[in-house]
């Protein structure tokens, strides 16, 4: 390798120094900083060309050897670049985030120290009505007098809260204990690190409009106020390999196939031995699955061939 | 190897089975129960002669052998078990359990599902004062009448906070909303799984004198009620070369070897030396480092030479 | 949860139980056994359950449960169970094997123990070619003459390195250092467990056709006779969903949507945006990613916008 | 935290920095280059005040702090530094460093690439004996003779091995395949990279007396010319706690004590009561447990209670 004769620089991203240390806010009192980094896309390439050897140099340039490596799911070169970001974030969101187990993590510790003296609040238009298509998320708005009324009692079972633990520190509780009672969405605050080839993946499931709207706003601005300055090009392979992305399963490949070839009656035929084209009163029975490919089908451009007429 | 040829059954531990599924309680209103394993003393045992041999069996037997791994950190052939449990826990020790990051893990979602009724209860006894010595710490109860009034406080402010919750639920919001202020201590339930090693971690940071007690409790009866059935050698052996050692570093066998020959001066010599003998004018000034020696050199059953004479 | 009440009984597999211990033969002296496992598809559910909450019963069979989880890459459910395997092995392929860091392995120590005496071979029809359109992989195979002249070779220098190795410890030289020029094919055995969902991940990326033929023996016997009986559920989902996939780019979807629609001069402005059309003297230039995109076209019954004329 | 105002540069180590890239040799042709890294101590200390609060600041200076850490192994900050590495190793050594499986890796493919055409040499001098004591390890040397026919053996077949490699690959065989017989001690390379917490439990293990000569000579380069630059403070606090450390049971503990006290019948009631001095017809029976402990006593200059007189 003819690196050995060279005197090595460490690798510096101006784009992202730029921003080092700087406050980045999220929700009403939360942030993101950026505290350190190690590599970038030059990184990445360098690791995949000691694996695949000097003549992967010949046949890529570094942005086609990132797409090839991030459409191939050859994972590791992006291990070799590492994000330190210090973050401020409610609790209920930190158990979310604290689920990604290749981080490394310091948390402030209410052992140690006194709570912080900040709850996430909500303003009365951002009350959220539970999702009727999922039973997980959240659709629309409650109207502005109820979210009034929402809001007025948050503020007052926060306060509510913080007078109780204030009081049981003054008694002489022990911190461990004396915070047991605080709001699920207090802020906590931490050093969080991890691997760019992780970081994606916590990106792509956090960024997901499945994902909590909490959440997800971290996970946004980390993605692209971040890592789109600090590796533009893996962001930009990552955006269309992952982000914009459609997985076909072997079902949903032969009936788009069957499309493609302009044969509806193989699709349909396909479609009904996988079961799912069965019928009750109210026309085809619920199936997540079949739902789910009927989008898929949508975003390609081809009929869904079981709505396509009326009579199946 | 010639276990080829035998027909293998699966490891049975009969006293584990015993209380299978069994839900043993901890704290007010939380539990444990034990929902499967896989492997025993024996599958340590086997993994280890594996990797050093078939003479292994000559110069060992089981018992000896699994002190021999555990004494020298010979770590794999403990990863080779699991342990998988069913857990009820407050929020707040459940925060510093999901800190271990080998274990495996579903936990409730108060996305998917309302949360748990139920949020931890302090017994007007049971209010700890904060450690004097120990930053992070608790020690000593509160006196009747004050936990008399914090418990009543308690119960006031989880009321306030369930009837919050409750109506947000009835107005509409989403329930990974409407949770944002419930009490840390609020329970909720895991599967929980992890191999021998990292338990056998987890429970040496968890039942240490100075993890918080409520957690403890937890890793306690894990340890005692659980573990010790499962893997009786493995237990006695961490026992003793886990929670009953002591380590000593560099300078404090340097300093123990001194006061072993009878050398009090040298002894001193080291100690200076390492700054450990500086004085204020209320004598030795603080020294954390110092204060953990002479503890050890009092389990030694040899004397602090630094305190033994009034005039260093 | 309602299990509380019941006897826990320990999952068992009948299907698997039945060739538990059993050596299965791989390449020509290597094999898998099946030493224990823990969990079957009812575990990946009951975790789910547990996550998700007791509706999800309602909505879903345990099959639909587990499609859902995998399509929409619900992973932790699948951790919850455990495969462990005795395997014996070519170093050469457990140097890839090995590589997958989320196992537990006790693997035989040739410091401890004499080294295997086993060395991979190579029968004369066996000898395959170095790919010509791929760096990596091989294809087609020498002819019969050639072969078998390798193979007298291989043998030759097989028995030169067995002969040094035993004269070396003969006159007492450390096993560690006696093994050192022993051929990288020499069989190694090894005590190999993992968990279904990085057990699923392993097996994605070593069945699949760029793997190297011989550890894709090994994944294959794990996947089709392993864990087709120990899962079938998962298996049959991981088929579909992994095995059989196609996973088409933001750009790809955006073609083939085109396609889709009738509209290939929209396909061909795509592309000729994405650089994918630049032609050099003879036509198209070489372009990885376009070839990789074709392949899925095709696979789709859809023709290729800028191969389906001569003048693009 | 006061650092939000402040203008963040990254850390930068110019200790490290003067031997950025340069090769750092090891055995016959291996090497240790340094690539990057993240951090430094006061890395570590940053992320320990995080968790504990700005109030560390006031009773620990850095140096105190670091070794608070490393003492009660609170390891957590130490995964905040990264160091990447370039190296060069055998492949039987890079197979016992693979282990370790923290680290993010990527090696020299040699289907892509042909392989390294060096492989470790024995000079006449350097051929160990096995040890008698450990079945594992290595002692003494053979004579001079006996060298200088084994080092003329090893290179006869070494060139061997190379020989058919070649031919292999001017037949067409494909690189995957060619190298199955080449010996285990091949050349290879990687870019290798841990965090500190990891990166000194490996050095912890492969310094040991009881690891390979060949992965200690890395190691201990590691270890002594790079991370004892990089972070002094840790290096310092990780020799006292880790490399200088004894380790005593709770069984040791109390035979200690005894001793300490000057109880020597104490001592052996303890020794005897945990069977360790079972007589055979030429003494007191080996135990390896008994073993280890004499060593550490002798260490700590107490009598062994058992050996100082002859009839125990």
């Amino acid at each position: 390798m003819n690196e050995k004769a060279e005197r090595l620089q460490r690798i510096q991203v101006t784009a992202l120094d730029e921003i080092l240390g700087e406050t980045l806010p999220v929700l009403d009192d939360g942030f993101v900083r950026v505290i350190d980094y190690m590599g970038n896309d030059g990184a990445v390439v360098q690791a995949a060309r000691v694996s695949y050897g000097a003549g992967t140099k010949q046949v890529s340039d570094d942005r086609s050897l990132i797409r090839y490596l991030l459409r191939n799911r050859h994972t590791t070169p992006f291990e070799m670049c590492e994000l330190k970001l210090h973050v401020r974030v409610p609790m209920d969101a930190w158990r979310q985030w604290i689920r990604h187990r290749t981080a490394s993590v310091n948390e402030t510790s209410t052992r140690y120290s006194i709570a912080i003296d900040a709850a996430q609040r909500t303003p009365p238009a951002s009350w959220r009505f539970q999702a009727a298509s999922n039973r997980q998320g959240s659709e629309g708005r409650l109207d502005a007098a109820a979210g009034a009324e929402l809001t007025q009692q948050e503020r007052e079972l926060q306060q509510h809260a913080r007078t109780v633990y204030q009081e049981r520190l003054e008694r002489g509780v022990a911190r461990e204990q004396a915070r047991k009672d605080l709001p699920l969405c207090t802020y906590t605050e931490a050093y969080w690190k991890m691997d760019l080839h992780n970081l994606l993946h916590f990106l792509a499931l956090r960024m997901d409009s499945h994902a909590q709207q909490e959440i997800r706003a971290y996970a946004t601005l980390i993605g692209e106020q971040i890592v789109a300055r600090w590796v533009p090009l893996t962001w930009e392979a990552f955006d269309d390999y992952r982000l914009g992305a459609v997985g076909l399963s072997r079902l949903e490949t032969a009936i788009a196939a069957a499309l493609g070839g302009g044969d509806r009656q193989k699709a349909l035929t396909i479609a009904r031995d996988a079961g799912w084209l069965k019928h009750g009163k109210n026309g085809l029975l619920r199936n997540r699955e079949r739902d789910e490919t009927e989008a898929k089908l949508t975003r390609l451009n081809l009929a869904i061939p079981w709505r396509s007429e009326p009579d199946v």
